[in-house]
């Protein structure tokens, strides 16, 4: 018997039918005499209208209001699949953020969670009662009710596992687990039985969208055994775990790409101290994620300085520079958004030489043009132009012996 | 300045613009110097949605589910309509009926009422903030959320306008007040500036759908001014309230008919004590609601006992008739579907004799046949067959002398 977590997102129960299909999952864990909780999305497109609603009223609108009409998509899936459940004949009952409860701090719209109350509902499951979890919700102080962010609801899963003790948290969604890189640019990618918590963090940063950043930095931290799995299909999926349960761990896990950056270049900047400061200053204070940033050498007393940003950004960025441009000492802006990112991640590199090597000689082998380059302790992270995107993914993937066979 | 409760439902909330709309008309209540509280209900349309999956995905779903489901529509209206004040900067927060809190019996999906805590509410209007809170709903014991049943979002505006000693309870609804006759039937018909909670109780009850019948019985026993406006045209609408404040009363306010009504003939029950309980005893048991009865002068050991019921629990009655049969020693029934009630309804005719009479002879001098009578202080009622439903509610209201000038 173990105590697991099921995690369903928005098209696993887009409809009456799927979330039927997700009951007959539901019961099939129970009667394997599991104990069971369920954490559920909103039914694919709620949330998008109730949020639409929302900005067409007022675009700067109050976001602890935004958070009472956008939780409602949750509540709503909650008590479906609960008489869907009653329907199979298994004992279950809804619970919404503020029931449990599952605290927040006051961050409407983003909040964090801060505490989870598990007693009730672990009363409820021991007495053999599947409790169905709004996800994505919560409660701040002042008794309102708080949203953790879109895909918060693999961060409600993680935390409800943390806060149980849960063997497994299992995350169904529409893909059937973690690939080492995307199926669409390569048929031969594989999918991972394991991948590492570190990993999996680098992969959804740089647009592996599987899981939630915070939901995955969360079960590492409370070191929460996560499993990617398909709600659609029924076979194993990859399962998110510490590096040390994983025993033949490979050099290269994954390759990601990311087409969602920009690059800037600040041309002819002052060399002299604190100019990074007066940069990344601002444009940190206006919320602006800098992500790779390089300086070249000096010459002639000014520098250029190149670094990206997200592309939904790209014009506050613009803004930012354009405001600071005396404290700065250049005007002279080049963008570029026809950039991607690709990154090549394993925890196998802590203890392996080469890997950066490999991938330059692999670009530089297909004449690919290395704009940018960044690494961190399991990631080595390249800006190329935008159209070599699939080319580079590929040629890596073939590299680092990742083909399937 | 006086204290308001403003009450808007599915059709005043429709949509977005409609929304705006009620913003416009709470804030000019607080511009005019009002302690103002707003109740909506949830947009129309959007519970028969949530009610149609509930019932799809089990026809015998768990009340307490049924609720957290369908509880969300008035949830998302609230907090809309909150940030549309906002746009209008008025000052003003949702309230889900757990936050109030609104505390209700445990009968999931048709809750009574018990308790309103007004203080936080209070606090609320005191300080400039207009609460907006979530009608139909509120807090059963368990901490589970609660509805008080179709139509209840009224019942949750006057309980709140009493909770928060309100001089008055604005419902804004789709016509524009209550009339002496139904205005589809008779351009003669009048807009009754007055009219006494126990009127108002007996046309709500017999068809004039304008009030729920709960709502109307609340604010008689708590004493709360409550005025049925239109939320789509500028004008006052009608105040119900005690008879004591209405000065010239007329002898008969209006003429309300229902054609929900079917009628039920036990032909030849033995005439001995004790057959109306083994008829009506098992109906009342099967929640069918009976309603006018009448029993014949008994022939030759035999009477007939006449009956009316809602036409939707006409099938019911039929089986649980059926299945007494032995019991009530009769199973000669004769049904009729086709029967309208007509009733004539004022606090007058406590001190006037001769409102019947009126009532019989003009009917007469129409020839429409009347089948069943029965009478109570303030109302009489007659059953005729449908297709004279319109000519005895022209005839009756100029009898009268309701009929606009």
């Amino acid at each position: 018997m173990a105590r697991i977590v099921m995690k369903f997102g928005g098209t696993s129960v887009a409809d009456l039918d799927r979330i039927r299909n997700v009951a007959v999952r539901v019961k099939r864990e129970v009667d394997a005499g599991n104990e069971v909780a369920v954490v559920v999305s909103a039914m694919s497109g709620v949330t998008n209208q109730l949020v639409g609603w929302c900005q067409a009223l007022s675009p700067l609108h109050d976001q602890s209001e935004y958070d009472s009409v956008v939780a409602t998509g949750e509540q709503v899936t909650s008590g479906l699949l609960a008489i869907a459940l009653h329907a199979l004949d298994v004992r279950a009952r809804s619970w919404a953020g503020w029931q449990i409860p599952l605290r927040t701090d006051a961050a409407h719209g983003r909040a964090r969670i801060e505490d989870v109350e598990g007693e009730a509902l672990l009363a409820a499951m021991a007495s053999g009662e599947v409790p169905v979890v709004a996800g994505f919700q919560g409660i701040a102080p002042g008794n309102r009710i708080s949203t953790l962010g879109r895909g918060g609801s693999d961060t409600s899963a993680v935390a409800l596992a943390a806060a149980l003790q849960a063997d497994r948290c299992d995350i169904y969604t529409d893909v059937d687990g973690v690939y080492t890189t995307d199926p669409r640019i390569t048929s031969k990618a594989r999918k991972l039985d394991k991948i590492a918590y570190e990993e999996m963090l680098e992969l959804a940063s740089v647009g592996a969208k599987v899981l939630q950043t915070r939901s995955v930095e969360l079960a590492m931290k409370k070191r929460v055994r996560v499993q990617v799995l398909s709600s659609f299909e029924d076979k194993p999926g990859t399962l998110v775990v510490d590096e040390d349960e994983i025993v033949e761990q490979a050099i290269v896990s994954g390759i990601a790409y990311s087409r969602d950056e920009a690059k800037v270049t600040l041309r002819h900047v002052p060399d002299r101290p604190g100019v990074a400061a007066s940069i990344f200053g601002p444009l940190s204070a206006a919320s602006v994620n800098v992500d790779m940033i390089v300086q070249n050498v000096s010459a002639e007393g000014t520098t250029d300085m190149t670094f990206t940003v997200g592309r939904a950004d790209l014009a506050r960025t613009q803004a930012v520079l354009e405001e600071n441009r005396e404290a700065i000492g250049s005007s002279n802006v080049v963008v570029d958004p026809d950039v991607a990112k690709i990154s090549v991640v394993g925890v196998g590199m802590r203890s392996h030489a080469g890997v950066a090597t490999t991938m330059f000689a692999t670009l530089a082998a297909k004449s690919i043009n290395i704009q940018v380059i960044s690494t961190s302790e399991i990631k080595v992270s390249v800006l190329i132009g935008a159209e070599y995107t699939e080319l580079a993914v590929r040629a890596l993937h073939t590299a680092y012996g990742l083909d399937a066979a």
